[in-house]
């Protein structure tokens, strides 16, 4: 797989040699200046001291702080009072500040705009070539890149996708898992009842009086004192969580209002949550989000469509499946060349991939 | 595989030794008598001359009639003035008719109420084990039934999904195809352009004036006078089209007012494509219905939840299968013991069966 | 209410002046020439014998066959064996052909790029000027237009919609309406029995053995000989056949695979179907297409975007409301400014109309 | 409007006479004992020195402690170490618990019984008579109960909508607000920009760098302090937050991690803003959720089918709103004879709601 090349601006040119500097205004105590910039999904430069520098780590809706004379990004509610902010809504260049949307090579772009008159994905479109894809993708990925899942917990309903996912992590093609409470406790349930929600996985037959298995399992977890102590406490073989445990691939399990119990591990606070989960995005460069708006939602929020890998721009690639058109399209209006939907259950999703990443290899 | 024991009623006890023969009135010139009885998709019996006879080829919501002393299940506009129909709405044996929700064995029973306390399928219900038996139900009858395969558009605009399809019907898993004018000028529209409505069904490029292909492609069609006659004019390789008219098997077009076109094949008076249709469902033993609610319906309409084979009787087996949840359900509440849902594209339902029933042979 | 106002092409200028005439073929008995030109759902101009002429009462995909020096918009599969066809794909002007995309008033182009930026309608649209609009084009075109009314099943399922609907015939909202056998069936079903397929439509009670309702009304009704005779024989007095008939207002009941009956109205052959729905929407000014797909699409092919009426041409309107983001956006993509949405369940549609055409007045 | 008479068991006849007391064990420290009982929706007794009571404030799938001789309903996770939980999984009275599924009147229960048979809401459903009910559940707890609503940020993307619902609370139609972080932003965003995300929420057209009114407008709420600081400081006159504020209406904001900001009232941490959530819901008669998945099942979890008001039980009523089946459906399997879903568009929900409660009065 090559990966597009990327092409930066050439600063000697104008408007860019004879910008001036950025301006910034100092932030007051939870807030911004008024006239704040916010930063977008694409690459952007900064022209401080008369350098051009390229915000790294970057991601949409944020302030951009400058720091020891380098661009930042940071969400609005972690600047400190006192730090110099950016100002200004002109992009272009012009004023200090510029967005590079279209800095990735002809081939991608001449994909993009074949995709410009396709108002969405849909129970209709045509798959193939995104499962193409987004195989190579994440084949190329698994050794070069790092590979960012975002579960619901409709995943671990089925023992077929919850095998599917397991293997995945097992191979390597997991760096990191974002879900909830639900997926962790509903895969834990199945690892010791075979149940989902007191229903068996497989054969769908209720369990008697199985729908406290849904509480037990939290209690027994809570008891253990984390979902890794449970794991090696009841020697679980199978599941999810197992196979992060077993790897070592790092969870962020957020809170949400939904919630029974919580697990142990799971972060009360969501925007704690949220500076966890973004410290795994800064340096992914896939994303995979299946069958969960909330989470993909908040992930989606906080992905850029490129990162720097070892001294390169590349792009970070945003998958997401569902099977209502209105979740899988909701993120694809930001616009990101590299935002890829999938009309579909997504156990067949993961089926789909466990066939062809491990099966065919 | 072993297909589930049918055991009929024991007529020798009552109440249905003592019942007297069912009451038959003359049907009126296109219409039937007032208290007509109307059949289920269960097995039903109807005591005539003083013997219980099983209603053979049955349906759903028919008027039966007897002639030449068998009680036949016609369709009400097919009633002739004149015949004798059955009245009367008592059908638990007492007045001449009986109506045998139960006849198939314990392990289909159990599982029937096992089913029982959920509300529907669902995309967070579990599909894993209704595909094994999926599997199982079409590798038994590919050989020792009759598979009906009931397509919607969206199966041939993805060229894995369109190629899956092909070969399923090429591997002998389909006895008999109901579609519609769209999905027939479609598939024919990849075969010579390699688009769907003018886009690439691989890449989704939009081909220039690709707008037209559609047309075009009926154009050709109609020109050449059949679909048969248009697959050898252009020496076609590809496509479920194709497929069928490779292997000889049938397939009937019905109509819209949605067409156009239409091609030649298409039969334009839609009771008369009822009529076809239902031919072929009088000896189907599994339906497959992928993403059209039209004709799932009108498939539905007519497909009993048994039929008798070699003197036996034993289930017909109903799957359906859509991304909404709506019209997976809506067949389902039916009550049959034999209507499995899934919840999910039809692109991967597709590909999952080409992939266990053909890669794993 | 001003309608916007159309402003035709200056022919005396270029391309147009020099332009050729445009070029035609004979078609064969069956199908068209090879290159014939397909019709869009705007104003096109076709110069013939060295004037341009305004091809009138168009709708899409159709050929443009010459009759009687002037051009007209035929269905391809009604045109007659030798008839001249207009060939060439080129509609700038310069062949003869010309599409006029934006003749309408400045206005309604503003709000048109307006909606550019946006990728369909959603849940979460903003649809209160939709109605406001709506409001209005309806109260203009009951005096000075032709409404269309295309109504799924479920509109009368429910007592308050049902009324509504009936309401909004009663005072002249209506001019035509076109439905299936089921929307027809269900209402006359309610009006006898108070259920729609055996539930009450007012407090869903199941009524005894109320699943014979629907099959009994139509039996009731093709012993009656029509809809009308039916009406009028039994004394019905309130739904939606009632006040078609009560009116004189025409409708056209197509039939389609999934019915049951039919009743004596419905018309079997789909393509007699089409014809008779394009009688009428040549006519019509506004239409509104609610919870049916298969009629929505159906009619939203031959709807143009402008008809001529008193001579002046004026912008055709064409609503569609469904619960499905995927339906009510699926005939948006043909890219008419007039095609308007709404996702919402079409019984509190009905009453929001209902309220706001009615009750304010 | 006469509420359901609710009848309570009668203890003195068997199993409940000769029943043991209840067993209890003493919790851990974060977990409960491993046979735990756990709370329904319905009303529960426990047996407790030979005396049956009533279980007050109910939810389900609560643990049980006996605090002062009383049983008490405690989420899990706030049981404290060495209280004493009730054990044990036998509900029918003969082991000191006792859940009371039917005790409200025979009216009640007919309907529960019509029910049944239905698999579910769907946009096919009869919803007139459901409407008449909520109206008139509204009308009366408007003065006898406490009405809590629960929006998800839709709601105020479109102003009828919007006002509707202020007007709604100006009425003294709520008496507490659930919402997320979305919800208040975008509200407060329409009262200073006139737009939601940019767009404005009645004409749709796009503001000049409108995505910026998003981000500025809670940089403003954040530098007020407080929603309400927000509210006066700006002199806002309308919309949904000014309504609460300016009526002393309460509201929980709960955070989730898709916020941006967050607005200085969200309550970050979930289980804190879930013990918020479930004061309110203590004492809540009638309970609305429109378009949010999240906070209707957070809400739906905590809300029992009945509540205690001046020392009678009487019903707890739970309307949920949402254009998706499957989110209508969602708490509708939880089995309640109180749990009313609408499968509509919410904008159209409560123009309904305004114009029958307010404008007809």
């Amino acid at each position: 797989m090559t990966l597009p090349v990327y092409t930066a601006p050439d600063f000697s040119g104008e408007p860019f040699a004879s910008a001036p500097d950025v301006r910034t205004e100092a932030a007051g105590a939870g807030f911004l200046p008024e006239l704040f910039y916010a930063t977008t999904i694409y690459p952007e430069y900064f022209k401080i001291n008369g350098v051009w520098k390229l915000l790294p780590q970057s991601r949409m809706d944020c302030a951009v702080v400058i720091r020891d004379g380098a661009p930042e990004a940071v969400e609005p509610r972690r600047v400190r009072a006192g730090e110099q902010v950016v100002v200004g809504r002109t992009d272009d260049g012009s004023a200090g500040v510029f967005v590079h949307a279209d800095g990735f090579s002809a081939r991608e772009k001449k994909k993009d705009s074949a995709f410009a008159f396709r108002t969405g994905q849909s129970r209709e479109t045509s798959f193939s070539r995104d499962y193409d894809e987004l195989y190579e993708i994440l084949r190329h990925d698994r050794a070069h890149g790092s590979i960012v899942w975002v579960l619901g917990p409709a995943c671990v309903f089925d023992s077929d996708s919850r095998n599917a996912m397991a293997r995945l992590i097992d191979a390597g093609y997991c760096h990191c898992l974002f879900a909830g409470n639900a997926l962790a406790t509903h895969d834990l349930e199945a690892a010791v009842f075979h149940t989902g929600l007191g229903q068996d996985i497989y054969t769908k037959r209720q369990a008697e009086n199985g729908h406290y298995n849904h509480l037990h399992t939290i209690n027994l977890v809570r008891r253990a004192g984390s979902v890794e102590a449970f794991v090696r406490e009841r020697n679980i073989r199978d599941g999810v969580m197992h196979a992060l445990v077993e790897r070592g691939v790092p969870f962020v399990l957020a809170g949400s209002i939904r919630d029974d119990g919580p697990l142990p591990d799971v972060i009360p606070n969501v925007y704690d949550a949220q500076n966890a989960m973004r410290e795994h995005i800064r340096n992914a460069t896939a994303v995979v989000c299946l069958a969960t708006q909330l989470h993909t939602i908040a992930t989606g929020n906080m992905t850029p469509s490129f990162c720097v890998r070892d001294g390169i721009v590349r792009p970070v690639y945003l998958f997401t499946v569902d099977v209502s058109e209105f979740a899988v399209n909701k993120l694809r209006d930001r616009g990101s060349l590299a935002v890829r939907g999938f009309v579909t259950n997504m156990q067949d999703f993961l089926v789909n991939l466990e066939r062809n990443l491990l099966e065919k290899e």
